[in-house]
């Protein structure tokens, strides 16, 4: 495809190690709630609504970058279509999280997932993912996104969000081969649907393993990161930024996962994401996401020393989770500009 | 008082670093929902009746001493009574999570908080006390225990348990010192009370600090450390455990509070830790509730596992935090039953 030329690719270079004059930014979950504009076609459709009809994804997905200058758009969509591409019934009510009406229950209901025609079954993502690169129009580089397997997978076998996710380890524990069927279908079709989406217009990927850190260091060695470097190895085209929530322990290893770059959440410290990461991987993160209910001159402090504290150099300046609903626009947009605003000589 | 002589004095001694042929066994929320004998009770009374009335957290509170042999029984009661105290209406509802009716919103509310004889609010857990020291009879020591001022505080400001506590941070963000005015007044409230609690028979006290783990190092270290302090340096007369569920980032700091040990979740491995907190504090946990639901052999295994890698001296056997309503009562015992036929020579 003949996409308009990138004007700015700051972000693409921070992932490729490149030097940079700023760090790029953009925030998790930009594309949400906290918009007054988001909020209003939230009122007039249905969330699968809003993923299924690409015009109405486009629309959200550009929202932020017109109303707040961040350095890259991300897709709006949201994980549990790969759950949908499964042939598991998925519903997201207002309020409430998401349910699966049909979960994984038995070794038969885990041994009857099939590969799915990934391309086929999301096609409504990659006509999205297409229509925002075009909408776009070089302003910012287009990121694409989907879960670990892990973490569809705490959806498939527990049906809903809970705070541990005992029946979905439990499954696991229970019928180790037939939870490695689906963790290993959730891999390969997650790598499918990644080049995919790369395909279509996508110039990075990210996959999210929020999850991730509810397993112990061993666990996360069974159940979570292999799925993730079989993703890495099997995607081609575009960077891999790796984001598994709570997952310090294993920061070590995934620095040589093959991932362009780590996300972080906030409870690892820059100096010690950077030791443990060996130095030479792009780092993302890691601001705490309440904190953007502080002042906006607050949020600037704290934003210029966690830039000072990670280098301006193989990093990208976010969030450490999504941002939440409850914060003002202008909250979020002081974010934005301290990160715009750094420079290393003060 | 005049309390029968200690037979099983195993916990007591790893608290205090003797040597021990084997490590002592107790689980958190032993006296809990997997248990037969607990539900039945459930089925007959609310929530804060059981907690009320000191026959039956007596009763509550022996049940899985007699069925599986513990090492230490552990107070029935609730971390949020501290919140009645304070004058907060708490309810729980089966099946829901805990709801504080008149949370803290303004920082007038947070300054109309005020220290309360904490004896005469919270008396009916001291006739528990002294009522359980007798009917144990000497059998194993029993464990008072508190929830921290940081995680108290979530509810009293959140109004309810959520994932984040996104309402009690930006409570703590907006109003700094309304927020410290109230953790102070938790800090000293709960040392009082854990002193109060051993006057009364407790031989160890726990506190609980369920939610530190969402702070930011950064943040741990005003809104929920210094606090954790206060109450060690003030509880005297026993020793003190202190659970930082998702805290190993303060491990080092933590071994060097005076507390006699520390809690550990499932996402520290044995040897880091002992490795933080410097090899001469007692650690205490840390199997994941969630492998309760493998098989005995498989627990058994994973147990001696356990042990071995934390030793058998200065160790606490338990799990990583509270056991799960849906855990096998035989599964329960299997644990239990591990950790008193581990022996170093395999």
């Amino acid at each position: 495809m003949n996409f308009p030329e990138l004007k700015n690719d700051l972000f693409l270079k921070a992932l490729k190690g490149e030097t940079v004059e700023r760090p790029p930014v953009w925030m998790m979950r930009q594309a949400g709630r906290y918009l007054p504009e988001y909020r209003e076609l939230q009122a007039k459709y249905s969330f699968f609504q809003r993923c299924e009809t690409p015009e109405l994804a486009t629309e959200l997905t550009l929202q932020p970058i017109e109303r707040l200058g961040v350095d890259a758009a991300i897709l709006f969509s949201d994980i549990l279509v790969m759950a949908q591409a499964l042939d598991f019934h998925v519903s997201i009510e207002k309020g409430e999280g998401p349910r699966i009406h049909n979960p994984i229950k038995t070794e038969a209901d885990a041994f009857a997932v099939k590969m799915p025609d990934v391309a086929d079954r999301l096609h409504y993502v990659m006509s999205a993912v297409t229509m925002i690169r075009k909408e776009l129009n070089g302003k910012v580089p287009l990121i694409g996104f989907a879960g670990s397997p892990w973490t569809i997978f705490c959806y498939l076998a527990e049906g809903e969000g809970t705070k541990d996710f005992a029946k979905a380890k439990a499954f696991c524990f229970s019928y180790p081969k037939a939870a490695a069927h689906v963790l290993g279908i959730l891999a390969d079709a997650t790598a499918a649907y990644l080049n995919a989406q790369i395909e279509a217009g996508a110039q990075a990927v990210q996959v999210f393993d929020s999850w991730g850190g509810l397993l112990s260091p061993e666990d996360f060695n069974v159940l979570s990161y292999p799925y993730l470097k079989r993703i890495v190895e099997q995607v081609s085209g575009a960077p891999v930024i790796l984001f598994a929530k709570g997952v310090w322990y294993a920061m070590e290893e995934m620095a040589k996962s093959g991932a362009a770059a780590l996300g972080l959440d906030w409870c690892l410290e820059p100096e010690l994401a950077r030791k443990l990461t060996g130095g030479n991987i792009t780092l993302q993160g890691n601001f705490d996401p309440t904190h953007l209910l502080k002042s906006p001159e607050e949020i600037k402090k704290e934003v210029h020393s966690m830039i000072s504290r990670f280098g301006v150099n193989r990093y990208v300046a976010n969030l450490g989770h999504g941002i939440i609903p409850g914060i003002p626009v202008q909250h979020a947009q002081a974010f934005v500009d301290a990160v715009k605003s750094y420079s290393p000589i003060k």
